[in-house]
Formats: C-alpha cells, structure tokens, sequence
C-alpha cells in the first residue's frame, strides 16, 4: 500500500447526539499520530458547509477544545439535513459532486470522514464511488452516528447508549413521581420519544424497570409492531388497576392496524421526503382521557433527549471516540476507502463485555434498515423481553464526567478559525 | 415552654420535587436528636393517607435508606392533592377535621410537619387552627416545597433550585443542538415548562445563556406579562435572522393580551378548580410555522423537570434538608406552632451566599402568591435581567452525587411498613 500524503477532512451530517463531537475528537487525536496526514480541517455543517468551501483549522483549536468534544453535545461542527440526491435530483448531484471534488482538489483533501447516520452513510458511499471514478485519490470511511441504532453490522450506534441511558433515567424519575401521587383514581403518563421506524429508542426506556414489573415503563409502543388502539387500551386499565398507575412510552413513529403512523402529518415532509411526525402521544392520551376517563399527561422530550449530555452514557462516547480513532487508522495504516467503522462486542475473561472496532463496506450500509428483532419484543408487542435487555444493558453504563461552571455543564464551543477559500463561490 | 412528649407525623403534600424527600430526611434526623419525640410516622399520600389511618414506622426504615433519601425524587411517602376546604365543601371539612384529630389522638400525635406548596400551607394552617381551637396540643409546621417558587416570605422555595438547575442544562443542549443545525432556511424550537401563574421556572433557564446574547434561549415567555402574539412572532424572526435559529422558553400559564391562557382548555379542572394547562408551545409553534414558515419543533418537559434528580441541584436538596430540620427544631425547641419554616440568604465574608432558615406565620403564606418582581423582567417582557439572574444564580450550585447501579440512578424505596390501625375505617 503506497503512503498516501494530504490533508484530512472531517465533517458531521443528519441529528445530532451525545457522542458525535467524541468521533470528532477520535478522528482529530489519532490524525495527529501520523505524518502522512498533512493538515486536520472540519467541514462546517456537513456537505452542505463543504459545497459552500466552509473550512476550519481543526489544528487551530485548544487541546483542551478537542478533549472537551468528548463530552459536549450537538454538532460541534454543524451539521445539516442536506443530501446528494442523484436518484431524485441527478442534475443537481452531478454539479455537486464536481463542486465537491473541486473543493477537495483545491484543498488537497485525501481523506474524507464523515459522520452520519443512513443517509449520511449512503453520502459517504457515492463520494468514494466517484473518487474511485475519477481517479481522484481519497480515503472515504463513514462513521457511525445515530441515537435510532437502525444502521446495519454495527453491534450498536455510537449516541443510541446515551440516548437511552438519559431517557431511561428519565422515565424511572416520572414513575417515581407519578407513583407517588397515585390515589384512587389512578393516573397515566405517556413519554414520546424519537424513532421514526425503528423502536431501539423507546425499547431502551425497559431499563428502567431493572426487571420489576410494577415499575415504570409499564407499556412500550413501538414503530414495528400494528397496534389496535382497544388493545393498548385495556392494558393501559389493567396496569392502573394493578399499580394505581400506568407510564407509557411511545416511540414516536408507532403504527396502528392499517400501518398508518399514529402522530403522521402528511402534509408536511423533511428534507429526505420522510413525513414529520409529532403528537403520537397527544393522539393515544385522548383517546385514554376519553374512553378510560383516566388522567392522563404527557411528556414529549424531543431534543433534550439525543443532547442531554449531562447523562451522556461514558461506554457510549468512549465507542464514540474509539470509531473516529478506528476510521483514521482504517484510512492510513490499511488504505481502505468506502468502508464505515462499526463497533464489535466481545467477552473479557470476567464476563465483561469487551468493545472492539471492525469495518464494513459502506455498500452493506446505505439504504439498509436495522429494526428490533421480532422475538426482543412480548408477544403482545406492548414491551421487550431479556434478549433485549441483555442486549442494550452494557450500553449505559459508566458515566461522563461533565465539568460545570455555576452549577451548569461546561460544554465546548471551538473557534473555528476559517481556512482561506481557494475557489469562486458556488454557483 | 412545656416539654410536649408524643409522637411525630410526617407527611408530603402536592406535586412531588427532586427534593422534597430530603426535607423529610431532615425532619427524620432531627427528630432522632430528641427525646420528647417518641415515635416517628409517615403518612402515606398526605392527608389523605392520614384520614385513612394509614402511617408507616418512620424509625423501622434502614438508615441508608433515610440517607439515601436526601437523592431521591417524588414523593417517597406518597402525596396527594386532596383539600381540606371549608369554603367549598364545609360538611366534607368538618367531618375530615374530626377524623384527622381522632387519627392524631388515637396515635399520640403532637408533631407534624407537612411539606407541600400554597394549598398545602393552607392546610397545615387550618390544622394548627383547629388544634388551639380543640385545645388538642400539636405543633404544626409547615415545610415549604414547590418548583414553582410562588410562597411568599422565603428566599425560595426547596425544589425550585433543581428544576431550574435540570431546566437550564436542557435548554444548554437544545441550544447548541439546534444551533449546530442550523443552516440558511433557519429553525425553531419551543421548549414549555411549568408555572400556572409564576413564571420562575420559565424564568430560571436564563441562566443557560451565560450572559451571551446569542446563546438560548432567546425569548422566555412568562404568565405575568400579557403577550401580543405579533410582537412575540417579530421577536421569532429577528432571532432567526440574527443567530440561524430561535430557542423560546414557555411557561405552561402564558396569557394573551385579554389575559387569557394560551394553553388552558377550559373544559377540564383539577381538584383544586385550576383549570388543567396543555399546549402553549404547541399553539405558538402553529403561529410560528403558519405565519413565519420556520421550521419548529417542541419540547414538552413535563413531569421530567420536577423529577430529574440525576441533575439536582446540591445547593437546593442541602436547604431541603434544612428545612426539615428547622421545621422540628422550631417544634421542639421553641415550642413553635403555625409557622412554615423559611429559607433566608445572607452572605459569608467572603461575598458567596450564605444560607440560614427561619420561620412566618403560616397565616401569612396561605393563598398568598408570590410572581416575578415586573423590574427583573425587560421592557418588551420577552427575557429577564440582570437582577434575576443575580437572585438565581446561586440557586442551581453544587451537583448531587447520584449513586448508580448498572448505568442508571439508584434511587430509594421505603419499606413502608404499616402502623397497626386503631380506629374504624373511615365512613
């Protein structure tokens, strides 16, 4: 393998998470052990922030910045929701995909990173499809990130462990609280949280039960299973009866009979074309309101729960970190290109699980929808059974260290320091 | 001051807190340390629980148990929302005044303390009443909790520190979520919290900016200012333009320029004849969309704020604490009925607060509520100043070692082991 000397570039695509600056600082702190690796430079905000020649000085920052990644939230970056659409807009990603080569050319990038979920991977494959194309020499790997878990041959996705080890934490806080004013009348809670067609986020909330089944959650929906509304109904009066109290929680994306999103407005799409959903939980409360006459209240947790970095899950950002490493090494000590990092579980001698990092082709990756395994879920598909637990449990534990300033968490912010253009501006 | 040897009753009122437990923990300890104090019982879902006869045997729980109550979040002896009221309901209050005194008689009762909010102050208030009124010996003091920091006469209120200081890390790391997503079209988001009529809570995520105007949250909205929803959507778009993205922070009781809630569905009532608040974020997110054609998404805390004692403040459980044990020092000590014991500040030499209790008659607290002084609010009421955040800032100090097991809090459950009843169940 010839030594392959240039400039590196890492960017950050699609939501963000707990854990995707951590890849950042892995891919930065392992860029700097070798030499063939020129200069270390970050896209702003994604492809799009790259289209646009929007560079910074990674190398620039404070030290202490980029250790601080490892526990701050968001996209230190920026991110973007921007996508090279060649089956929808074949024009308009042909012009991209020149601006893009040109950008790397004038930039003298030789290695690519990005971190991303799907589509962000489905991304990382064309550019490496078209280097490969033009001859350009670059060194593509996609690294993981989406608080979903739904990409393929990865044990799990970096942002998924922190994204249910806060929102775990979470729903045993409300069950505590909405226990504790359980009366007579008995009460409901629902917890809407993300997962458009997967229900890894919802499931992970079973954690809090620690195996207890008077404990919350009592009920978990999620986006795999057909629901018939009567039946989530009647379980939902016999958890009450049974405990004077039932928490719900319901994955945003939950379907009913006919496989219809429960909380879909159809009439407005994001910028992938997926419906954006919102409201699950308001549609299921009323319908507990009206026909149990059951108090009922909901919780909707939206963004707080892929940023909550303050209860960020320390394995989660650590695998994090390790991927960004892993990708560098993929891209330099084995010169690999169109691959995405994923993490791989083992066994220590004790029992302990013991996290390693492998590649797969980004071929394997695009387009391919990881969901729950229909034999991880009841057979009344309103909770997760112990091959589930068993799998999500080592993804919580440990926990990171926020510094904090006043009482609140001390979250990083770089400087970023622009790199000179080189290139007319974007037609 | 006569020596009064009996037995203690503990009880919790109203909406659980991160750190209403503590305050009991308090109350336990203290009553440990004297020798007229016999026995110590719980009531379990406040009053209500009392009416029922139902106590538990405070001194029969594991130490580390008590101890480990000082993190707990709820309401471990159960609450309720159950009032004694003479106004509404005289026959019903008279009939519970005598059950209460029989409940106190038939198990020695000459302490109790209750920790609860407005309603509940008023409660204690008409049960020292009734005492001297019945010539029945009972010191009564009331022990101040609520988020919502509406009681008069205390520097704050116990629960108020950590909901804020849980409130202001959320809107930290929706900010820098939503702000790493921003790109030319610009966003939105909403975040609603709690706060009927107070906007304290609104109020105290104004700490997340630090004092920099370009971080979140941008625009608070509070239930003591009347808004012009044209004034707050011009507000929205200037934020837009000037920063990629706008993060509002809604208080569930915000008014419209009639002075009537945005949010309040009128058609439902609690039991104390508020009505039952839902969708102030939701409603201005449709303006915002409508009218603006800015993407917005909402965050609905709920439940979780008052409950995220992962992220307590140790500032506020440490005066929770405190007050417990003042309220049995008062007791005890001074021979003090009818007071609730308050939270003073003062400072240490050195110019950091220094925190000390002392007691106001109850009769100066119930239904008395206590807003957001107009001069700590800016002129256009869209955010609160500098003298507010000087009153807040020591508040959400200090972070409370949560222990854990497996990645997730651990968290205390009492034994609760019942006191054999004496009397007839209650007609």
């Amino acid at each position: 393998m010839a030594e392959l000397i240039g400039n590196l570039l890492v960017a950050q695509s699609g939501g963000p998470t707990c854990a995707i600056n951590a890849s950042v600082a892995g891919v930065i702190t392992e860029a700097g052990k070798h030499e063939c690796i020129e200069e270390i430079y970050g896209g702003l905000n994604g492809i799009l922030g790259i289209l646009n020649e929007e560079l910074i000085d990674l190398n620039d920052e404070k030290s202490k910045s980029i250790e601080g990644l490892r526990h701050t939230p968001a996209a230190a970056l920026g991110t973007c929701r921007y996508k090279i659409n060649f089956q929808k807009k074949p024009e308009q990603a042909a012009k991209d995909m020149d601006r893009l080569f040109e950008v790397f050319a004038a930039h003298n990038i030789r290695y690519f990173f990005y971190a991303g979920g799907n589509d962000s991977q489905d991304t990382s494959h064309k550019i490496h499809e078209e280097a490969v194309k033009r001859g350009y020499d670059l060194r593509v790997i996609g690294v993981p990130k989406t608080i979903d878990n739904d990409l393929p041959h990865t044990d799990y996705c970096p942002g998924y462990g922190s994204v249910i080890k806060y929102n775990a934490a979470t729903v045993m806080e409300i069950g505590l609280d909405v226990g504790s004013m359980a009366t007579d009348e008995g009460s409901c809670c629902i917890v809407e949280v993300m997962g458009r067609s997967a229900g890894w986020i919802a499931a992970g909330t079973a954690l809090a039960k620690r195996g207890n089944p008077a404990a919350a959650p009592h009920i978990i929906l999620l986006p795999e299973i057909r629901y018939n509304v009567d039946s989530i109904l009647a379980k939902v009066k016999e958890t009450v009866a049974n405990h004077g109290f039932c928490l719900m929680v319901v994955g945003e994306g939950v379907k009913n009979e006919k496989g219809e999103q429960i909380g879909a407005d159809k009439t407005r799409l994001d910028a992938f074309g997926h419906p954006v959903l919102a409201g699950a939980a308001e549609i299921i409360k009323d319908h507990i309101q009206e026909k149990l006459n059951t108090k009922t209240r909901s919780v909707l947790l939206g963004y707080a729960q892929r940023s909550a970095a303050h209860y960020a899950s320390l394995t989660d950002t650590t695998n994090a970190f390790a991927c960004g490493e892993a990708a560098v090494r993929a891209a330099v000590l084995e010169g690999l290109s169109g691959y995405m990092v994923k993490i791989i579980r083992g066994n220590n001698p004790d029992g302990s699980v013991k996290w390693s990092t492998g590649v797969q082709p980004l071929a394997d990756i695009a387009n391919v929808e990881h969901v729950i395994p229909r034999d991880w879920i009841t057979e009344d598909g309103l909770m997760v059974n112990e091959k589930f637990i068993e799998y999500v449990r080592p993804l919580v534990e440990g926990e990171v260290k926020v510094p904090t300033d006043g009482g609140l968490p001390k979250y990083v912010v770089l400087d970023k320091n622009r790199i000179e253009k080189k290139l007319q501006s974007r037609a």
